[in-house]
């Protein structure tokens, strides 16, 4: 709380960093070293994690120097999931260690959104990868019409948590209109609740690029909870929705 | 006009500097430095005031530098209105006035957006703030359920211009979903034209974050008429917007 | 293919510059030297045509500096069709060429997209323009309610060629809501498809702003589709796209 311009009465009180839950993880789909340095100059003390979008990680110039940027704000740095599926569809996931440890990448995400595998190989992926970096699970499709029931969400996230995952999350893409949404990027609001019966809030982060979205989040489970698939310049307006000093979350906590 | 790359015959003629009607006010939810220098290098000529939206003021590092050099280009700067209430709402508003007198800002926004307080109430804060700033009052509900009728909008704006405000602000948020706008963003336009049979025109300024709602501004009231919560980037399409050099306004100046 | 961070097997194969087919044409629509700058450093060596939107030149500063950085960085820069169509509407033809060879631009969009002129003095403005300069013809009107049949989009677009355009361009406009898509962005599927019967694909440019579109486009017509009205900041998603990075072309080309 320390760096608000302004100490304001009846805020709600923000975890501070490092965070195990009220996670921000931002979604870099292509910026360039500069835009990067701005967004580092805004939101560096709001960002928990920052993943390199799909596989914009192959065709970005300069990524080097912006990886080691965010690297050197104390901002872990991953490969979105479909990299990884990329990468094990073609049955070289050695070459992709070799160039997660090229950047010195320390997390990884392990996803089937694209790829279809068995929860057995999800699993020994992830048991093989956490021995070395932080594991990042993702669970839901990218496909908008295949619906996962609530019991068989919680029942992979357990799965993946007893695996080796540091932390799941559930899938949303950059859109907002798949896995814990509908088509029309409507929370699957009973699916939410149902899941956080069962697995501690702390260890998913939701994948929440709308803002209506994030308001629903943060209206139920507080200013604490973890989001992600943010935009880098919407950092600023979700911490703003997150202490309830936006209109949408104005009564949130006075 | 001299600033044009070219004078090309046939178009509006564009209020300048300083305008009375015709004014942009863009809302910035979260510039960096470099970002707002980008922005003034494009649009300061064509920018009459900047918002810093909601309480991102509260959370935005190099606030201070950011202000002045919006200041330095002759542009002046308030926070959004949501701030305000966040400080009335706390019964802080001498904390508000410092908060500002702090950064130097000559220009206040009042409003009752996401708090009721009577009108009595809020003419007494246009009262009093008037006396140091220039005060601009924001009519409309932030609730997307709290349908106003037209006579009641002729009312307050009426009331508010009365207490001493210089210009009166009617809501549409970032979104363009309430207040002046139906949830699907389309202008009440019976609503717009009953306001502008009592209240004159350059008192308004018509929050329009949306082309469509830009255009049909444009189309009926013609290059000059004010909007606001323009985003920084749509500075320069709204300035051809406003002179017909786009498609969707082409014909309305030959 | 060399300048990918990483050669993974099974991608296809992407034409390189100079390109005729697989071209990226991006919408500048007011950006500042550095954001011009900064889109360079990430997109050049996938941009094949910058268009400056509509009448952005005429009101945007530093217009020099930045389509001479443009230029210096290999690739060809034009003025959108809608400013064409202001000086051809105002009788003003010499003064639009003389503007041009002020910028040294070689590439001209003619297009009829705002304004009525017949198809023989379209025909005329391309003649007499591609003997000193590229000629882009934009073919579709820019009014939602405007259906052309697919004859005689074939029609209009083999007489422009004829008359000396280099490349065909299939409007959308930057909503991508008009032209050769339905009001709700939804490609005219059976017209792309007619019209692709008769004119060879790399002749067309398919005006496409929406990830959805873009996706169509790749999955029917491959990685090396001619693409345009790209936003700057989504070259790079966009050359995941092309080969199979993003999860929406992930199965494409495996």
């Amino acid at each position: 709380m320390s760096k608000y311009n302004y100490k304001l009465k009846k805020l709600p009180k923000r975890a501070t960093k490092p965070r195990d839950g009220g996670m921000t993880m931002v979604m870099d789909k292509g910026l360039s070293v500069r835009q990067a340095e701005d967004f580092l100059e805004l939101a560096a003390e709001n960002t928990d994690l920052i993943k390199l979008g799909f596989g914009t990680s192959i065709v970005t110039p300069r990524l080097e120097e912006k990886i080691k940027l965010y690297q050197d704000a104390g901002i872990p740095v991953y490969f979105g999931g479909t990299l990884f599926e990329a990468f094990v569809a073609r049955d070289c996931l050695d070459d992709y260690l070799r160039l997660m440890d090229k950047y010195n990448l320390t997390h990884v995400e392990v996803s089937d959104g694209s790829i279809e595998i068995g929860q057995d190989v999800k699993h020994s992926f992830i048991e093989k990868l956490s021995r070395n970096y932080t594991v990042l699970s993702e669970v839901g499709s990218k496909d908008a019409d295949k619906i996962i029931p609530p019991y068989k969400w919680i029942q992979m996230m357990k799965g993946d948590l007893a695996a080796g995952a540091w932390k799941v999350i559930a899938e949303a893409r950059e859109s907002g209109t798949v896995g814990i949404f509908r088509k029309s990027g409507e929370v699957r609001s009973g699916l939410v609740e149902e899941i956080l019966t069962q697995i501690p809030q702390n260890n998913i982060i939701w994948e929440a690029p709308n803002k209506s979205q994030q308001v629903w989040f943060i209206s139920l489970y507080g200013a604490n909870v973890s989001l992600g698939n943010i935009s880098p310049w919407e950092v600023i307006p979700l911490e703003t929705l997150r202490i309830g000093l936006r209109g949408d979350s104005f009564n949130f906590f006075l």
